[in-house]
């Protein structure tokens, strides 16, 4: 069965069942007959080795068909708790042989993610907890007033163990005192933070929060809680809720493709377009991943992938300090990801993806229109015109974008790849969504962070996301060259008129990190030393563009620096292994120290020239929010480009037909419109 | 008659005219009678003092109606030569009195710009110039080759003297050996550069080309001119001449507005939007300007422009060295805009502006379609999902595109300026057009750029550009203030955890300079100290955001540095001064220093907290061009960002509909398209 599907396609619902299957009998031959003690949490594709993959890719490119290209095993990866033992594990097992092919045991202080029956099962346990029940009275809010808890990873905290047990912390909010569900409960926190142990099943302990300002420093404020809340108000983002004061002068736009889309989609994930052929896959902790990239046949990546992120927040009183999500690793690009609907998340002609993900009883499930693609018009691709003739030649811009948008709890990401006619690839990361907001008494600002809203603090934060970028630039064996362009002092000899700078280019030799440095417009590039363009004489390559954007900012001995070590550095370069596929470590969740991250492969000294090297780049914001990000935020964009640098040997959109009205059918304000 | 017309609006051809026959006026009574010692270059609108504009602009925003609105003076600004003094001079005209207003004299070593007159009749000169054709002829091209020359600003040289004459430096190009008038140039270009005075109307010199490559440092070569030229090939970039091998799976992607467009346009020039309004403005300098920007009747900005951009060659052989253009001062952004066309600068539903220019005799010509309007989808706007109820809420944000696309030659800038729902006015830069390019010897490679095709360096060159800001942030008394986000060092009293920041604001108290600094998340602000955010308790204010790009390279002591004192520095703050636009100086062809630019503003040292200030963003690109540049350079973008911080008590787009398939009409891959 396994054989005849591509080897990058998800597992099949009778896959992931036969890998349950395969891990229970597995587990009740070493425990004698019993699985009461396992509780499942995600069933994934583990992906085949590259030194198996790689052949059969190749094959496939070739036009081998699928039985003649090379053998590849089909495993499963399962993350899964030992339930008693109050344990998480990661065990792989082979669809093909039935056996346990690796397994990664409890690693203590580091737990698991936090996955989707685990948070809803917390949710109830606290807001049925007497305990809660009973402080959350003391703040007499109105009858009718519904009370959310939001949960979140227990971040870091100098007090923890090495034996901590697996924990979420929770913030409170009460909805605004009407019925409406999409009331935004933002406005309305709640200072106190039940801490609930999921093996066990209770609330552990319930921490106050700080609510104070400036005046009260790092002291807990002692407003009584019949008053805390007193000067609190609704802002609400659901357009129900804006009481009719929508506008109304905005006129629509379509986007219309009469002879349909210019892509096509086989096997179910594998895209041709405009020269460019990738495959998209999907999983719970990435998301979207983008692999096998190739443009007329030419190699270019083998695997795209967000790869992690942190989000550490700056305000330094108990309990917020622990507030560092890890999005990837603590809750899951995959499982977080938006049920994306026509007409809303992109316009013109789109076709969706499906997912499939499992729940803790290792069942599973569709998760539909996680992925989409589309193509959009990005403006002019290029231009020129003839100032002789004034003859304008033009091309417009047209780009596929493959897209995915998350909800981590009150804030979403949205990750777009764009494949340009010009041989680039973009990928965009749009923040939106609400603030993470907290308690300030009435009347007081913060240094931790701005009041949004009357009542609310947005405290001061960072995303910091890593992009991981594994090349295969015409072939495997690739050289990271940094290149500096660097002024030359005025010298009769070199420099006779002092216009002349010089760009100096330094090969990674060893695996590391360099940072980004615009003030020489530092560039780096993926090359291919053995692969010599024929026009220019230089290696052929790919760039990495990225803004410098501010590292992590935590200090140096700081535990939220020590698990997110990724952020320390924009660009790493280690050499290739199977499975290292996270920049923040394999485990995130309750993490003392990043583990088995990009900071653990860069320190292996390994060579990185002429071979097969991995390229993984930081780059975030530091969000210090304004008035105007609440109670929604309007996108904040970052973009990484990969451009082709010296790989093709003139622009590659040369051959982009002009831009026409015959085509484009543009219509002049207060024309008839000729659609 | 001027009485009636809008302070803001361009010049009609009757008060050009009217302007040039003042001036002719004037100086006749001065000279005797004749004028045949007057060559006109441009008649533009002197815009009028902020001190008499702004009440005006200010009744007019309250809706008083135009004759009782405060009276403006209305005068044109003439750029004109004495002829046989050979020197170049400026005078402002009042349209009311017909009296000389103010007058620049000709000011050495500094030269008026090339007007569109000069450049034709210098290049019809020089390529009939007999010692020209006579060089030309050595190089034995083939019988049906086209010979064209490209004019140039004679850039720095050290070698000048003060008295210096007003210069054209050319580089010769031949068109591919057939007749198509669309043919390449710049595949094949000659080393000669004719050096032609323009009052003289003569070729003084004819220089030669260095061609060499990195063997030959700064030497000039001896390849011997009948064999120069012999390894160069074809290599085109207009459609026609792609031999057919045009993408023919390219689907048309039409914009479509059924119900038309959103906005309006009153008085010709002024745009309501969504919430915005603002009048566009159209001057042979500066092409395309903004004024008078207000949301919701709120003052924002007072005007803004490109300033001025430049263009320096990192090759420092000569006459390669003396390649820096400064392309608004030297060229102008109104003379070079393009005629843009439906179906091709943009797509959906447009409006275009017309410009109003005038040639060497002080006629008026109509400029068409020099500036267009449109709107355009910017994907999703903001977007949270309930994960309680899994309601998406999203909007799409649709922004105001005012776009100008200019062509200095070789090069295309396209700028575009666009309005946000959000409260976001964003500054695009496009970067595309040919490279300018110049021979080098066969096989060789340099250092001091590229090789694009064979026998074709492509130099390495920055383009700075300096966006000037007027603001009115709720008024005139601004203050622009520094906000650096900087680690606290942990300690058990202000930092216990380690994981918080200080958020270090600084005013700008005199007038000067600063510098980005990403690692610090260095933000500039203009805040009207004396308007409080109701909700934060902070000033009310606008970021500029921008990318830290690297400035000027050349050497401290170079005449390139010296004439762009302006890209020393990302941000400059100056105090208003009325007529004070030009970041590189009033006058930048043949300047030594830059004179009376952003430098010489922020020298004064004067007051900038909370007064009237200008804010002055430098920013650039240093492109060390790719292979994938050539023949034609897919475009390259920067974006300056004016972005609202705490000048809104909410996000303000909270109030656009949501986005909805019932509106948009969007379809699923192979479903009938619904439109």
């Amino acid at each position: 069965m396994t054989d005849r599907r591509h080897p990058l396609r998800g597992l099949t619902p009778d896959e992931m069942k036969h890998a349950a299957a395969v891990l229970k009998k597995t587990l009740q031959q070493n425990a004698g007959g019993s699985t009461d003690n396992i509780r499942f949490q995600h069933i994934t594709l583990d992906e085949p080795p590259k030194a198996l993959l790689l052949p059969y890719l190749d094959a496939e490119s070739a036009g081998v068909e699928p039985l003649k290209r090379p053998w590849v095993p089909r495993c499963a990866r399962i993350t899964w708790s030992h339930v008693h033992e109050r344990q998480d594990c990661e065990t792989v097992v082979s669809l093909d042989t039935e056996a346990e092919v690796t397994h990664i045991d409890h690693q203590a202080p580091q737990h698991n993610g936090l996955d989707r029956d685990e948070v809803i099962a917390a949710t109830i346990a606290i807001l049925t907890d007497p305990a809660v029940v009973a402080e959350i009275k003391k703040f007499q809010l109105p009858e009718n007033v519904a009370v959310q808890c939001d949960t979140w990873p227990f971040g870091t905290d100098l007090s923890s163990k090495e034996d901590d047990p697996k924990l979420i912390q929770t913030i409170l909010y009460a909805r605004a005192p009407h019925n409406h569900l999409e009331s935004n409960q933002y406005s309305f926190p709640i200072p106190i933070s039940p801490v609930y142990d999921p093996f066990l099943k209770r609330v552990i302990r319930i921490d106050t929060v700080a609510t104070g300002g400036k005046e009260d420093g790092l002291k807990h404020n002692t407003v009584a809680p019949e008053v805390a809340l007193k000067h609190l108000v609704e802002n609400e983002y659901h357009s129900d809720l804006q009481k009719g004061n929508l506008r109304k002068d905005i006129k629509p736009l379509l986007i219309v493709q009469p002879e349909g889309v210019s892509f096509t989609v086989e096997d179910e994930t594998k895209i041709s377009w405009q020269k460019w052929t990738f495959r998209v896959g999907f999983n719970w902790r990435e998301g979207m991943t983008i692999h096998d990239v190739r443009y007329d046949g030419r190699k270019l990546f083998y695997r795209l992938s967000m790869s992690e992120m942190t989000v550490p927040y700056g305000d330094p009183r108990s309990p917020h300090h622990r507030r560092q999500a890890f999005d990837l690793g603590d809750a899951g690009a995959g499982i977080t990801a938006n049920n994306l609907s026509l007409g809303c998340d992109c316009l013109g002609t789109i076709q969706y993806f499906d997912g499939c993900l499992s729940d803790s009883a290792g069942e599973p499930y569709k998760a539909p229109n996680v992925i989409c693609l589309h193509e959009q018009d990005n403006g002019i691709g290029w231009k020129h015109t003839n100032p002789r003739t004034d003859v304008a030649a033009i091309t417009r811009a047209r780009i596929l974008v493959v897209q995915s948008i998350i909800t981590v709890g009150n804030y979403e990401y949205i990750f777009a790849w764009h494949f340009t006619q010009s041989g680039a690839i973009e990928f965009e990361t749009h923040a939106t969504g609400i603030l993470a907001t907290s308690l300030i008494d009435k009347g007081k600002t913060s240094f931790w962070g701005n009041v949004v809203s009357p009542g609310i603090l947005a405290a001061n934060h960072q995303h910091l996301f890593c992009l991981r970028i594994d090349p295969m630039i015409d072939g495997l064996e690739n050289t990271v060259i940094q290149e500096d362009t660097v002024a030359i002092p005025y010298s009769r000899q070199e420099n006779p008129n002092g216009n002349a700078w010089k760009v100096v280019k330094t090969p990674v030799e060893s695996s590391g990190f360099a940072d980004a440095a615009p003030e020489k417009n530092r560039v780096f590039k993926v090359v291919n030393e053995k692969k010599i363009n024929a026009i220019s004489g230089s290696p052929v390559g790919f760039k990495v563009v990225a803004q410098a954007t501010q590292l992590l900012i935590a200090d140096q001995c700081s535990t939220v620096r020590r698990r997110a070590r990724f952020a320390e550095h924009h660009l790493w370069v280690t050499k290739y292994r199977d499975g290292e596929l996270y920049a923040g470590g394999h485990k995130t969740n309750q993490s003392h120290d990043e583990t088995g991250g990009v900071f653990d492969a860069a320190s292996r000294s390994e060579n990185v020239r002429n071979t097969d090297v991995v390229v993984w780049q930081t780059y975030g914001m530091t969000h210090n929010p304004r008035v105007e990000d609440y109670p929604v935020m309007p996108v904040e964009i970052l973009t990484v480009a990969l451009k082709p640098v010296d790989f093709f040997e003139k622009n590659p959109a040369l051959d982009v037909p002009p831009s026409t009205q015959s085509i484009n059918k543009s219509v002049l304000v207060g024309q008839a419109d000729q659609s």
